[in-house]
């Protein structure tokens, strides 16, 4: 509920998008709110689906209509926690052109080293919506080991070995892709090397950082 | 009321713009708050009007100069139960330069595949403001079977099959030209296809993803 | 004061820039706020200036640095009612290129054809500041007849028939300089013509459009 | 405490970031917060530091990562009385490419001439984050006798003569980056003459200027 409502307040998701968490003591399933916008959301809204995207706790609400982000992500990754799914303004455009969204500071870095572009167009048509497991599945072999991967006209979805950990790479993904847009704008840009990602990645993402930055997001919420 | 609210507190009117809604039961007439900035309409300040933009019910107080866009578009279009004027930033420069307007995004392809631009210039003069019903008639001529047209150096008139999907066309084409304003600074664009645009634009405006957003905007507006 | 607070919530002042009213009686004076920033003025804080710029009326709480941008103004343009000093982000960029402004939106028109640009290093060496009568004259020169003049590197100078009018030009010459911005972005531009700023002026300047505007800008402060 | 409130409303520091000052009797220790972020700093947060930046003042809990910068700038600059560093979105694009961050309004004078770039990588390898005293001096030999330096993919080191000081020089280095950016999108750029700058810092950071400017400040603080 609280990244939820985190990822709402600071602009990464609105009506629409979505984050979940895998069961703590059941891997092989996860949590996720039923379709309702992500601000709004409470512990009554909260489902309990099945890797294949199934809805088997909860009431009988209407699911969000692309579940299947994150049931395939769940049963790539074995060590992904969370999902999140996100139609973020600031990362349009890297999915739409040629440009390569990869980091420029120390903490857009825990995108890691580079973003892919799926397009649901190559293998599935017309159809942009993310609705069965083959599209899941090939969303989430785009995603491959790394953090996140753009959606084309469509916005991200990020994995992550905990909740904070995604609701962090969600924000700076989307953050680091406007300081990237202004960039471009004033000339050739110096990218991190790939060392530089990697450790600082690993910076951004320890605890000592994440209770900073969970804290900072917890204060700015409404109350 | 609701949609005046809500489009206010999104950004798509400010001091100036309207909505309107086809009367229910009379289709010859339609209703309008009387002249004041949209996010302080209350239900005394509704009046109804009729298919020539004249004031047949409400109080006597002033009009909106710019009412023939609605009654322009009600006659022309049977089908349309409710329209939207803005002078959204975000559309502006797509209305006094060469470069098209089109979705890059499954939400803005509730636009529909390309938007026109009507210029006033180009039968009426230096008039810029749409104050008669021959103005009216060659805007809403320009919109044709679609959703949105643009109006040079003015902003946009929008028609839709009910309220809510005009209030989520006139958010999200204000959106997605930001968005392709933002893309084209990085380089050559890819836009949705014409089946995507279709697909895509049904189900945005399905009831599943209208339900959805309209509870988003409504928990965002100020108490 | 409610002038000085709309124009602090609109964002066209800050901690700095400043607005005045020549006196309604005594057109040889005008009224403008001691030193403090415009979101916080109140009656207590008002001062009486003479044309000169001299204090003739409130306590001995310093004035602003640059009074003598409106004393200027009201010696040379007897049909000034009201002034505005300000250093809006949005006009910065055209004081300091060679691309000018003129306005591209109907509402915009209100700054009228074209914005002049005052340069103080032209005549007044490394000063920005605008602190002596030869300066303001100076800088009223550049406005001349119009309605408003960039000042480089700093911001801008309007003058206005009356109060409200002088909050709607620094408002919309704000705005519309981010719309040109952004219309630049996307390729050659249609300006307003010069016929079509003198009648879009006039309507905007109209009492049903300003009534309109001041409501809207009254509602939106903090209570 | 204030300084970092004011530093956390105004957009200058988010989760990370941070502010310190010297101590007023003790010029070889400096007052700054525990890890936590800015706009959540309490007086019980308050450690004091010694120039090596080791903790002999506050309880146990963990000090910023990043101490090392301030204790450099402390060693380096006697004069220093207050030290901020900053991730602010608008100095990034200018920290990664070869466009020369340099003041265009007699605000933004207060930079200083020119802003230095540092990159950790020419002396320090991967390690983005200046933690130990030879990156402090480091960083602290960029930014010299100036008033801050930028520090590649990262953010801003500011020192100045008082904390208010040091507060409206990283809120105007800031928001002229900003302006710079966008006024390089329109042309060529007139930058302030040396003189210009020089004359334009001392009156911005002289008591009238700096008295307005923190009332302001103070006065958007969330109540």
């Amino acid at each position: 509920m609280l990244a939820n409502r985190i990822l709402a307040n600071e602009g990464v998701l609105d009506a629409f998008g979505h984050v979940s968490a895998r069961h703590p003591s059941d891997p092989a399933r996860f949590i996720i709110s039923r379709s309702l916008s992500p601000g709004q959301v409470t512990v009554d809204d909260l489902q309990l689906l099945d890797a294949g995207g199934a809805r088997i706790g909860g009431d009988g609400r209407a699911s969000y209509a692309e579940v299947a982000i994150h049931a395939g992500l769940y049963r790539r990754r074995a060590d992904a926690m969370a999902v999140c799914h996100s139609h973020a303004s600031a990362v349009i455009p890297f999915s739409v052109t040629d440009m390569a969204l990869r980091p420029i500071t120390h903490i857009g870095a825990v995108m890691g080293p580079r973003v892919p572009v799926w397009d649901s167009a190559m293998k599935f048509g017309d159809r942009m919506l993310v609705t069965t497991a083959e599209q899941g599945d090939s969303l989430a072999e785009a995603v491959g080991d790394g953090s996140v991967a753009l959606m084309r006209g469509h916005g991200f979805a990020a994995a992550a070995q905990n909740l904070r950990a995604c609701v962090m790479i969600a924000i700076r993904v989307m953050q680091d892709a406007r300081h990237l847009s202004a960039a471009l704008s004033l000339g050739p840009v110096t990218y991190l090397s790939a060392a530089e990602v990697k450790l600082s990645r690993s910076l951004i993402l320890s605890p000592l950082s994440m209770d900073r930055a969970w804290g900072y997001w917890t204060s700015r919420l409404p109350r």
